[in-house]
């Protein structure tokens, strides 16, 4: 059996935590039980270490947050990188044409497709395992898993058993975990009293998992005619329906069973669900006064945040905004902000991570940009060359190997480096390596940048020879 | 007629943008009229410029604030420096003497004293200007201003005028607006029914203006032995009682009259009254949700702050916090941040400004501080020495003379400037000009510096003999 976890989500509606580079399931917020924050990616990651599953697990989603991955999960995640950002069915039948073509898996195979960050407890994931069995013991083309539903929701997907194969029997009078259910058919975002029906009949929440064997996909795909080689996919992404797997596949499928699921199961997509997850009511540098009852403070800034005499409120601060909702409001926050642009002001790459300290574009056109850049013990920022900007660098931490001008040579705090338009620079950390960089230039875009070696390796390489020549 | 403006004040009631260095009175909060932003001291100045009175005006106040007094009113403004910030009483007498012994004034000088941010309309300066003249034709030691009540205020000093020199006349019924009455007595925060009493016999609002002739003054020190010289008075000025003018002197003197006046008055001490001035809802980057009602944002970062579905807050963000509070809480801030210390994150001096963008105290005891420093035309930072950290300088913005080790030349933007620890280096703006400085160090206090020359035309002297020196 085989994993495919989606991380896919922009992110504006946990703003401004989140945002185009740090989707909702990177935010190191739920505590982990010992005082450590970590993701929701992470907190998924490490159920699925427990249960035995993680090292059958492929992480499927864009270049974007392909280093924010590594970043949370290590250099050992497998990751099927997707040319852009597209629905489930995209993404799905991508994965799947991964497994089939590049990893040559068998086309008994199961596999089964989740969300990165559903906030579930351990025994959800032995519930996805057990997919496997139930899927080879029912026959059926895909099995899912239905949580059990605690309230008529008007916002969630319901998954309706058959009447007759209940025989009576409610899914959650199971005799053992691994009794599954047949499916009748779906339906979504009914109005409650319509969900209390469906509740009353044993209909369960659709927990967007999705098991089938790989040899089901792939007979599927070549039916409609879609490649089966992963390049060749990759090239014609594109053009696959922009849609979801729900409506692309499940609907158009016959034998569906669904697995039921009991235990907590919750959306932590909007600042009041996340906010009664977190630990303590003030993360980062905060003060509430008493008087301010229920309010919660999420502050990644390094000023301190003061709420007084105000209830119910969440204030999220980041580089990138400072946010002041009412718990109640706080879903509407990605539309009050839908005409926000910004570039990111903190970004985390395989390599470190970035802060933007300040930004101007004075009114001569110049523009000025100044970080603070860490850089991870052995981790590398590669040989580049940016062609409109000068950089300077001071090294406030640690040691490191800078290679500028065809030479490579030891740098430590205190130093600086400075490196005009058109110079190659790269460096590598030896310890923990910490920078201020100050960008100079007409226009300072991510896109001004040549990269001359992609490895570490080849610009030693390449420079120890290009010494030698010199030598000669 | 002279007028000493007192400026203290340090600030925590409008805390984030108030602090130590930046008291109330120099927020740049208050719309114009035009849409430009100007301070609580920029508008008394500009009314006292309208009346004729500001030639003729003195601020006393402490070294903190003298800069930004500078940087605020300009050069030209005549300052009696106190040597540390006391109560009014020791103000006053200091500034008494200084008119006294330094500028020489004649005893028969009128001398009024009022607070540097009274906010009310231009007629008030022109009752200040009054007091001259009344003075004089009452004969009285002391001529005050009195504010026509609105409301039973128990937060505020009554003046309560004689009954029977009013034979029935309420103050406001007064035939012009230079008739004056006899004081009576004074009565501090009363309650609201006795407040209601004094109204109805004619009493009015203490507004903490005091003129007096400059001989009634020093006679009332000599009286009391208190040196008559300035710079005796400022050896033993933290002798004086720290009291406030009032309780030292006004309750003990007899023949008081006080001037009313009619206008506008308003504390802005509070978010809550100082929001009301303002001419938007919002300050600075930020979106209000249409069903916040009448909450507003003042913000000086960079950062863009959203309040959604959260009514009647004020949101204040500065480099030094954030802080979110009900209207009707606001006045208890001083009170909630009561033991949060740090340094100012915003400066602003006699030769520009400073911005601190990042602060950081490694676990090695190493500190690393970057700030964003702003030198205006023609204006320098003097010859100096650091001992225990070093600065790196990247020019981002203009061209300016760069003394360093004994030398002067020509830097400008793109330019990098390493100052070892030990190294003399100055520093003048021949445009606006703006530098990226990183300090480096195991301790980086204010403290930490030695200045060599006080003004720049010494360092060009000193540093041009200096060359001729090692020509020779």
């Amino acid at each position: 059996m085989k994993l495919v976890l989606l991380s896919g989500g922009s992110g504006k509606r946990l703003w401004p935590l989140s945002n185009d580079s740090r989707s909702k399931q990177f935010l190191r917020l739920l505590d982990r039980g010992d005082g450590v924050l970590e993701s929701m990616v992470q907190r998924v990651w490490r159920q699925l270490k427990n249960v035995g599953l993680a090292e059958f697990a492929y992480v499927a989603t864009g270049k974007v947050q392909r280093e924010m991955i590594r970043s949370h999960l290590g250099e050992e995640v497998s990751i099927i990188v997707e040319p852009e950002r597209r629905d489930t069915f995209p993404a799905i039948a991508l994965a799947s044409v991964y497994l089939y073509s590049i990893e040559r898996m068998s086309s008994d195979e199961t596999v089964a497709v989740l969300p990165v960050d559903p906030y579930v407890e351990e025994s959800f994931f032995l519930q996805v395992k057990r997919l496997d069995p139930v899927l080879r013991r029912s026959g059926a083309d895909l099995a899912l898993i239905g949580i059990r539903p605690l309230f008529p929701s008007e916002k969630y997907g319901y998954i309706v058993p058959f009447g007759k194969s209940l025989e009576g029997r409610n899914p959650f009078t199971v005799e053992s975990a691994s009794d599954y259910f047949s499916v009748s058919h779906f339906r979504e975002k009914p109005k409650a009293e319509e969900a209390q029906k469906l509740i009353d009949a044993g209909a369960l929440w659709n927990a967007g998992v999705f098991a089938f064997t790989l040899g089901t996909m792939i007979r599927w795909l070549a039916e409609r005619s879609y490649p089966l080689q992963y390049e060749e996919l990759v090239k014609q992404y594109e053009r696959l329906p922009n849609i979801s797997f729900d409506y692309e596949v499940v609907e158009k499928t016959d034998r569906i069973v669904v697995l039921p699921y009991e235990g907590a199961w919750k959306d932590l997509g909007t600042w009041n669900t996340l906010t009664e997850e977190m630990g303590s009511p003030i993360l980062g540098k905060g003060v509430i006064s008493e008087d301010s009852k229920n309010s919660r403070i999420v502050n990644e800034l390094d000023l301190p945040v003061a709420v007084l005499g105000v209830s119910d409120v969440v204030v999220a601060a980041s580089p990138d905004g400072i946010l002041v909702t009412s718990k109640e409001a706080s879903p509407r926050v990605k539309e009050l902000m839908k005409d926000h642009v910004q570039m990111p002001m903190y970004e985390e790459r395989r390599w470190g991570w970035y802060r933007i300290l300040d930004y101007t574009h004075f009114e001569d056109g110049q523009e000025v940009l100044t970080k603070r850049i860490a850089i991870h013990e052995g981790k590398y920022i590669t040989y580049q060359i940016h062609f409109k900007r000068s950089e300077t660098w001071t090294v406030i931490r640690g040691e490191g190997e800078l290679a500028m001008e065809g030479e490579i040579r030891t740098v430590q705090a205190g130093e600086v480096i400075q490196i005009p338009p058109g110079t190659p620079h790269g460096i590598r950390a030896l310890t923990e390596m910490e920078l201020i960089e100050v960008q100079q230039g007409k226009e300072l875009i991510e896109e001004d940048i040549m990269r001359i070696y992609s490895t570490w390796d080849e610009v030693v390489q390449a420079l120890v020879k290009d010494e030698s020549k010199q030598v000669e």
